[in-house]
Formats: C-alpha cells, sequence, structure tokens
C-alpha cells in the first residue's frame, strides 16, 4: 500500500487543514460530565461526546479528511479501506457526502449493525476473515481493481490529522487538562492526541487505554517496537488491531503509559456509564474510563479528558444480558 | 394540600427568577439533532436533551426552584412530595444540595433504579399502592408528622416556573420553531413549556404527547374538563398521572393537541431514539418521537422542538428484551 512510498507524518498545520476542510459535515460534540462519575474516581473527568458525533464515531473526522482533499479525478474513483467497523462506516459517510464511490472490506465478524450502517449510507461491503492478513489481501485486490484511494483507518497522515480536531476542540471548551486519555487500537485517536496536544498544552500526559485481551501497544511500548498481534479476542471490538509505522511514531514518542482493563472492567465501566450518564458507548469506548477507575494513584486529583470515541453498538446484544 | 388555598398560576417573571435560582444546581443540557429522524419525520427536529440533565430528568429544575426559594425556617423542615420517580429523586438532590431532609411518597410499582436514586441523594422512601389516592393519602400523614412542605410533582406554582427554563433554553439555542412537543403525565413540562412559549414566541404551537393507554388529557382537552385516570397501565411509568388545576388552565389555554401513541410505538420510538441517537431515554421520552412520526402531515416540513424529558431506566429489564 501507499504507506511503504510515503511515511510522511501529519504536523499540526495539517489538523488546522483539516478543521476547515470537515467542519460542514461534522458535529461539534458536546463535553459532558457526571459529578457521580467525579466522586467514584476522585478526578474531574471531561467526556468528549463523540459516541454523538455524526456516523456515531470520531472516525468520520479522519475520514472527511480524506475524503475531501482528494482531488477530483482521484475522487471519481472511490475511496477504499478494511476496517471492523466505524472507520467503514464513517469512509461510506464521506463518500456519500460528496458522491463518490467507497468500498469496505469487513471481518465477518464485525457487528451486524456496523455493515448495515455502512450500506445505509451507500458504502459496498466486502466480507473477510478475521485477520489482519486477510483483509489487507483483499483490500489490495479491490484497489487493484477499481484504482481506489485506500484510506487507512489510521496509518495514513490524513487520518491521523482529522482524528486531531477532536483533541483541540476538547481543549478548546474546558481549557488546560492535566491528563487525556482514550482508547487505542491502530492508535490513530491516540496519535491525533499527541499531535494536537504536543502543540496546544505539551505538559498533558497523553495516556492509552487498552483490553488487556489485545494488549499488543502494552507491550510494544515496553519492548520498544511494534509487536502484532492478530486476531486478538476482546468486547471492544474497535481495538483489535495493531499499531503500525505512523501511529507508532506517537505512541513512542508521546504516550505516558497503556493502561488496560479486563473484559469485565470494560462491561461494568460501560454499563456504569449508560447508567449514569444515560448516554450510548460502544464496549472500546469504555476501557478508558475502566482504567481511570483502577488507577486512582494516577488520576485522582487531576483533570482528565476523556475520549468516547463510539457509540456503535448492536442494541439486541448486550453484553450484561449474555451473562 | 396547599392547592385549595392557594391557586396562583407562575407568570414569566417567576420564570425568570427560577432560572437565576436554579443556575447554580442544573445543567444546561445540550439541544441535539439527527440527520436520520430529521429524514424519517420530513419535519428539522431539535431535541432538547434532558435526559443528560442533573438526576436524570427535566423535574430538577422545578425542585430547585421549590427548595432553594424556601425560606430557611421552613427548608429546616424537609420538604416532601409524593412521585412515581423522577421528581422524587429530583426533590431529593435538591434538598441534598441545600442540605435539608427530603420525603418521597413512591408506588411499590415504580422501578428500583429510581427509588435507588433517592436513596442514593439522600431522601427517605415510603412506599404505597401504585394509585393517586394511596399516594396522596400517605403524603398527607407524612406532611403533618414532619412538618415538611410539600412540593407537589407538577400542580405547583413554583415546579412550572422551574420546569418553564427548559423551553426557554431551547429556544435560546435553536431559535423560532413552528411547533414544540413534549410528553404529557400531570402537565407539568407542557405548563411550564406554554408558559414560556407564550411569552417569547406565542406563535409556536404547542403538543402534548401521551401514552394511549393512559389518554386522560387527550380525553380532557375534548371534555372540556380535567378527567382523571387512576393507575394506567403504560411502560411510560412518568406519565401515569392526572392533570390538576394549575396544569388544566395551561393545557386547556395553550395547548393546540394531546396526541397518542401505543405501547409498540412508544418502544419503537425508544429503541430508535438509542440507536440513531446514541443517548439513552426512558419510555415516557420517546412518546413525543412516537406521535411525530405517526403525525408525518402535523409536523413535516416544520422546525420542531423535542423535550427528551428523562433518562431513568432499568438497563436490566429493556423492553426489546422481554418480548
Amino acid at each position: 500500500m501507499n504507506e511503504s512510498i510515503d511515511l510522511a507524518l501529519p504536523i499540526y498545520d495539517d489538523v488546522l487543514a483539516a478543521r476547515k476542510r470537515i467542519e460542514p459535515y461534522v458535529k461539534r460534540t458536546p463535553v459532558l460530565t457526571s459529578s457521580y462519575l467525579n466522586r467514584l474516581s476522585g478526578a474531574e473527568l471531561f467526556f468528549k461526546c463523540e459516541n454523538l458525533q455524526k456516523a456515531g464515531a470520531f472516525k468520520v473526522r479522519g475520514a472527511c479528511n480524506a475524503v475531501f482533499g482528494l482531488d477530483q479525478s482521484q475522487a471519481e474513483k472511490g475511496v477504499a479501506t478494511h476496517s471492523s467497523g466505524n472507520h467503514a462506516l464513517s469512509l461510506a459517510y464521506a463518500a456519500g457526502r460528496r458522491g463518490i464511490p467507497s468500498y469496505a472490506v469487513m471481518p465477518r465478524t464485525a457487528p451486524a449493525t456496523k455493515k448495515a450502517a455502512v450500506l445505509g449510507y451507500g458504502g459496498e461491503v466486502f466480507e473477510c476473515e478475521p485477520s489482519t492478513a486477510a483483509r489487507e489481501a483483499m483490500l489490495e485486490e479491490l484497489v487493484a481493481r477499481t484504482g481506489a484511494d485506500f484510506v487507512h483507518p489510521y496509518n495514513d497522515r490524513r487520518v491521523i490529522a482529522g482524528q486531531a480536531t477532536c483533541s483541540l476542540e476538547l481543549y478548546e471548551d474546558v481549557g488546560e487538562l492535566d491528563a487525556m486519555i482514550a482508547p487505542i487500537g491502530g492508535g490513530g485517536m491516540i496519535s491525533g492526541t499527541c499531535l494536537a496536544m504536543s502543540k496546544v498544552s505539551p505538559q498533558t500526559e497523553i495516556f492509552a487505554a487498552e483490553p488487556k485481551n489485545a494488549d499488543d501497544a502494552y507491550r510494544s511500548l515496553r519492548a520498544g517496537e511494534i509487536i502484532e498481534d492478530d486476531a486478538p479476542q476482546t468486547i471492544a471490538d474497535g481495538l483489535r488491531t495493531s499499531l503500525r509505522p505512523r501511529t507508532w511514531h506517537f505512541v513512542s514518542t508521546c504516550v505516558k503509559d497503556v493502561l488496560l482493563a479486563s473484559e469485565q472492567e470494560i462491561i461494568d465501566a460501560m454499563y456504569l456509564t449508560w447508567q449514569r450518564m444515560k448516554i450510548i458507548i460502544e464496549p472500546s469506548s469504555s476501557v478508558p474510563l475502566a482504567v481511570i477507575l483502577k488507577n486512582r494513584e494516577i488520576f485522582a486529583g487531576k483533570r482528565v479528558g476523556v475520549i468516547l470515541t463510539g457509540g456503535n453498538v448492536d442494541l439486541d446484544k448486550l453484553p450484561w444480558y449474555s451473562a
């Protein structure tokens, strides 16, 4: 893919350009607080609600930045990606707004609601086996056949710059923060957060929250190199992917630590968020709260920004009903 | 109770006083939109998210206005009410913030989460049979014994003025609206909406949304007098109460129509809101969307404000799992 020929990293000016480019197509999502969760954590938490974003996740930021930055001749051939879900539907949304084709390679295990949403936005879905190798092979064939532009879900300069607009808004709305925390899968949101905050608030510590069952970023940070996990099993279906060179750059240089949560801790934090904040977040989005609650010594007494990354769940298959 | 000696109705100045009085204790809730629900309804819908309010419902507005308006000697004796849930926990929240006792008479059939929330805010709960007569008798005894100030859930000048601040905020945030719609139980929110809008935007039509299974307001409007329903059966547990003189005044003079929804339509609208807007609303809050979707000829092409009144649901007893 094009990453082998272009390893350019996004810079802060890309974030400002992205913000201007995507503004007509994304929401400025609200920041919510919960006095209950503040008491429980001992911290002051500011939740950036990307679950209330267009297409139900922050990924629409990076996808719109990529799609609306294409020149017309490339745009007409469409865009393609592989994704466990939110990036695929965000790219379909962005392509739909521009009126160009979009193609999504999705693991057959991805939630039905996410596949339905891609189709609903006018995208085409191609199912593959749930492994990184399988999805990349199918994508390569698709790009060769259609000439579509490959928009990687996270290892893409345009995508990282787009995601960075989220942390920038949070910072503008609530002011100085001691820490910011976001879930980590492939690392797109965390990389964007590092990119934005290192410019506007370099003293803010960036933490990544990861499922214990998919702890490749945790192990990568300790090993000093990318360690890949193929098809890890976790309920946090948005976080099953591994770091790639562009996101590894930001994680290895800017992330204070990767903190882990068990499957039950993730479900408990999800339930607590639904119950107390009255908002729907997907399991991937509840990993930060899970690690905040179990690492009181790190977060108590601090002002902490928390990125709630998405809200695309299957309401007919809630984890606390399967117990 | 005191309604027999004081039939004073709130005026617009009471709304402005309420807004100032409650400002430190309530949230300015966000207004959300959904392009999907706009397409589905043919209208432009602006959802005022009181499900994201303190204590999970708009009722905290009226409760705070009543509690923080008491003089010190009365305040020390506490406040009391009867309520199916949200008013009780809002009053407990307000009393807790002021540091005074609160007593809540609740039907034994009220959701467990709502009773738990009252206790969590430091209130006392007294269970009664689920009828208006039973709850009023127990409340009268309680007030006589404690000297607590009775804060009726809706038939109270202070409460109606407090609820009115919600529609005022919505109007300020989105500008002129062709219509506003809110659920109707006892009529506190609708009365507040009439009170605020008749001053700031008298051309806005006010609609009330009611469960078909608890259609006392619908029948009252047609009969020209209050018709009471005792213990109606509906999943919209916040809407089982009947109009009283102060709310009847506003409903009979300002409400354009009361529109009805079946139990299944209420559940479907609730599911749709959760799925598409990623927010948790209780069944009572989904009645307005249900009637908007079935009365396209009334709402299509219009700018419509929709009050999402609360989000206090039992996550372990979701209606689409019991089918």
